[in-house]
């Protein structure tokens, strides 16, 4: 896929991927409502296969390929969320999935990759080990990059989770989405700019990994820097393809504080009963600070995933 | 009502409440199916109102009431699910609830109650100061007693959870409902006796309050006394509406022990991404304990409820 993706191409990812991705529901809650003096509709992606919707694109990118160049297996380099997509959409398919993770990435997170299925390589934990090691392995195996988040087949992929909501809720005057690399973000604003075009859509991000809100000042890409952050679905920079997607049809990027993303966390907890990671609660979080005006408007968000180290949640003060 | 309910009762239970309460989803799971090597079916009664299955048979008795008995409003003496749950309905039918708690009560229970009307009368924390109370304000007020499960009305409304499940899901061989009052295991049995007779109705139990095990083996009611568990919704006693229907109707009483209710409730949080109460995790505890055979049948588990003290999460070790 070498063009922007369109809403048709979204819709033949949809088509792609139905046969594996769970349609997830949209959920609503009277309480969060009230508070917000608005009409939220959240997208449930915490309940998509392996926990997010990363498994979205991954399926997308895997169930994509011809069927010699899959034969010879899917590799990345990511520990999270992606990494284990990539895993269960390449088993799914009956193919291999190498994926190269620093050696310290957390014992949690590599269980979740094998127990998908995922073949791990092992790196020293800086990007250029990284990448060396993904261009070895690549190289050996003749496995095919699935990038995380720059690649089309992976943003038509993420796309389909508006187009999702956007089916189930009409009349939506703004849909918010986290942003981190932007994948999300950019298959998103894709699908409402033609099924919704009055529909805005408006990323939410950490004030702490504010890198894709200064990079929209600056018009060019501005690469995060020791983002500090508990969402760390949004560590990453944006890319050199989701970034003029999200300059063209992202009206706005909003920037949240620490205590606003985890309130908005325990708020999802306690009052809609589901376990949503950090990353998904930054939209909200945005809302509990009223940074927009939501009054009265129908409101779209789009909760991102539902990963989270139960013996690690933020609320709960730790021995140090 | 004074007949004990029938599927009729149970099916006009489900009409009346239908305006007020949620029809809850159904949701499923390949990780734990493969665990257990079962299909198994969770009844979502965390998402119910205010959070719990009480808000079933709360809302049946509020709306069975005639007019100018309900213009009294409704009173009852209870620090849980069941006073935030009669708060509401009474609320709904716009008259008032007496709720009468021990001063002493969790201020996030106050609160909860507070805030969908209840109106609170505090007493000292002792069974007699709590049945002088009401007494004394059902007196007062002219308030009709709604008791949180020794009532026809409520085990009828706490009955269609188990209706709506057989709506949903054919075929269950078993059904698990946990046990604390027996409200919501009387009212299963009662539905599923006539809707689905070869489904086995399981009650769950903690071993640390298993004075429902103790009264089946001994053909009567043994009160529960200092019962010690985390599942803080079944450390009550059996009630004697709800024991005959128990007695004839549940097939067996399992007991669970703490480490497995902790862990069933973790597994339902981590792989299901919902939130739910310790009480709720008991049935699927007795699963994990292997403590009956369901290998290759369809069960379904009712989980109970979804109010959960955040800031006490049973496996966060707490610096004592």
């Amino acid at each position: 896929m070498t063009n922007i993706p369109n809403l048709s191409d979204i819709r033949q990812a949809a088509d792609r991927i139905a046969p594996h991705a769970h349609r997830t529901p949209v959920f609503t809650c009277e309480d969060i409502n009230r508070l917000c003096d608005a009409e939220l509709f959240f997208k449930c992606e915490n309940f998509q296969k392996v926990g997010a919707f990363k498994f979205r694109g991954a399926c997308n990118a895997v169930f994509s390929l011809p069927e010699k160049e899959a034969n010879r297996g899917v590799a990345t380099h990511s520990s999270g969320n992606h990494a284990a997509a990539l895993s269960l959409a390449a088993r799914l398919r009956g193919i291999p999935a190498f994926i190269v993770m620093p050696r310290n990435a957390p014992v949690v997170k590599k269980n979740a990759v094998a127990a998908y299925g995922g073949k791990i390589h092992f790196c020293e934990p800086t990007l250029r080990a990284r990448e060396e090691t993904l261009a070895k392995v690549v190289q050996v195996t003749g496995a095919h990059f699935v990038h995380p988040y720059n690649d089309y087949r992976v943003i038509a992929g993420q796309g389909t989770a508006a187009l999702e909501l956007l089916q189930d809720c009409r009349d939506l005057q703004m849909i918010l989405a986290p942003v981190g690399g932007g994948g999300l973000l950019s298959g998103t604003a894709l699908a409402v700019s033609e099924l919704s075009p009055s529909t805005k859509v408006i990323a939410a991000e950490p004030a702490g990994a504010d890198d894709a809100y200064r990079s929209m000042q600056a018009g060019r890409i501005i690469p995060s820097e020791n983002p500090v952050t508990i969402a760390d679905g949004l560590l990453t920079s944006l890319g050199s393809l989701t970034f003029p997607i999200i300059r063209e049809h992202v009206r706005q990027i909003v920037t949240v504080s620490e205590q606003a993303i985890v309130d908005a966390m325990r708020l999802i907890w306690e009052r809609m009963k589901i376990v949503v990671e950090p990353s998904a609660a930054v939209p909200l979080g945005v809302l509990l600070e009223k940074k927009i005006d939501v009054r009265g408007k129908r409101v779209g968000i789009i909760l991102s995933g539902g990963n989270v180290d139960m013996d690690n949640l933020p609320w709960v003060s730790r021995s140090e």
